[in-house]
């Protein structure tokens, strides 16, 4: 698809922009400390990134340094937001409200990132209907006629693996263009429906694993 | 160090254990509807995996099928258990308490990977000693020592970015073995000290990046 390939040269270095977040939390504290400018010397010392490393990462979001006095705090704070969308307020759906949708639902944090969790589904009797967090429970057969009403762009996926295909199916569907999926399970999504995946359970998996190992590892490898 | 690289070796294929979740997850259900035996296809069909591949991945464990009637159910859940030493239980220490860290120590499905959030610690007066989740906040100061009197081999940081080196040293220095990283920064560790991380912002920026593109696009790349 024409459309997907010219996508992937605009969103720009994916490194990049999985540093950002972390450029956005220093220099909101600079900010909050009444700091106007900084350079890119301190935010790499801080980072733990190269000047260069630095300069090139803010250049993607089209804000340029001067010379002497480096960066202007709110004005690359402004950029940043506005490249990732954080600026505006994203609606998303979150279906499965199990014990790490739960969690989710109860996330202030997202609110930095401008993400908004406006109604939460589950397909469990015992949970429909329940106020959780202060968003009351929908049945999961609501999620696409509401989707597709409310206009929802971003889905959140907490259910378990067996379903989590069946509600991506039904966000996608929904006109849902971009899916958060923390269920173990591989989605397979038309192209042009943009995934990303927080696998808990894999990451905590190969942690377990090497941990295995190492403590009933033979002591006698140390000699 | 020959220590590590011989713990390399032993680990297995990285991919192998990634998928070994959701098989146990899947062989969890199967167990729990009354089922006795499971072949590789009726496996594979389930999490959309060739048999083959089945068959390599649960072979990493130590079980092998029988021809005709396949695996063994609670031998299976057993063997892979084992192997990601989930049959034990291992004590873990959270460090952070923030909005991340509080959702973390809510968390109840950690239980069925055998993980106990033993203790949780934060450095802000305001929550030091505010019960949360049944755990009552320390002092990080403490986490050290605790650590090492209490043999703790699993540290979860959940910090902002600007601290989760100095609590990742701390953890380091107490003996903690593995470090499950829910902060955005990187961590610059020995060698012997195994870490995972999970970076939401980071995930979320690549995601509300794409999208952004993806809505802000010129419908035109469409005709």
């Amino acid at each position: 698809m024409f459309r997907v390939e010219l996508e992937k040269e605009r969103v720009g270095s994916l490194a990049t922009v999985r540093r950002l977040p972390a450029y956005l939390h220093l220099l909101k504290q600079l900010n909050a400390d009444g700091r106007e400018f900084v350079s890119s010397t301190h935010i790499g010392r801080d980072l733990k990134l190269q000047p260069d490393q630095v300069r090139k990462d803010i250049a993607s979001t089209g804000i340029v340094g001067k010379p002497k006095s480096g960066y202007h705090v709110p004005a690359l704070i402004h950029a940043i937001e506005t490249f990732l969308r954080w600026d505006n307020n994203t609606d998303a759906f979150l279906a499965g409200v199990g014990n790490l949708g739960s969690a989710l639902l109860g996330y202030k944090g997202f609110e930095d990132y401008g993400l908004s969790i406006v109604s939460a589904f589950d397909s469990s009797p015992a949970k429909v209907g329940k106020v959780i967090h202060g968003r009351q429970i929908l049945h999961m057969s609501k999620l696409r006629n509401l989707a597709e009403r409310m206009h929802i762009h971003l889905g959140i996926i907490a259910v378990p693996a067996e379903s989590a295909q069946e509600v991506a199916d039904a966000m996608a569907s929904a006109g849902i263009a971009a899916i958060w999926n923390f269920s173990p399970a591989g989605l397979n999504l038309p192209e042009n429906v943009i995934v990303e995946n927080i696998d808990l359970a894999s990451s905590l998996a190969v942690l377990s694993r090497k941990l295995a190992i190492r403590l009933s590892g033979p002591a006698e490898a140390d000699l």
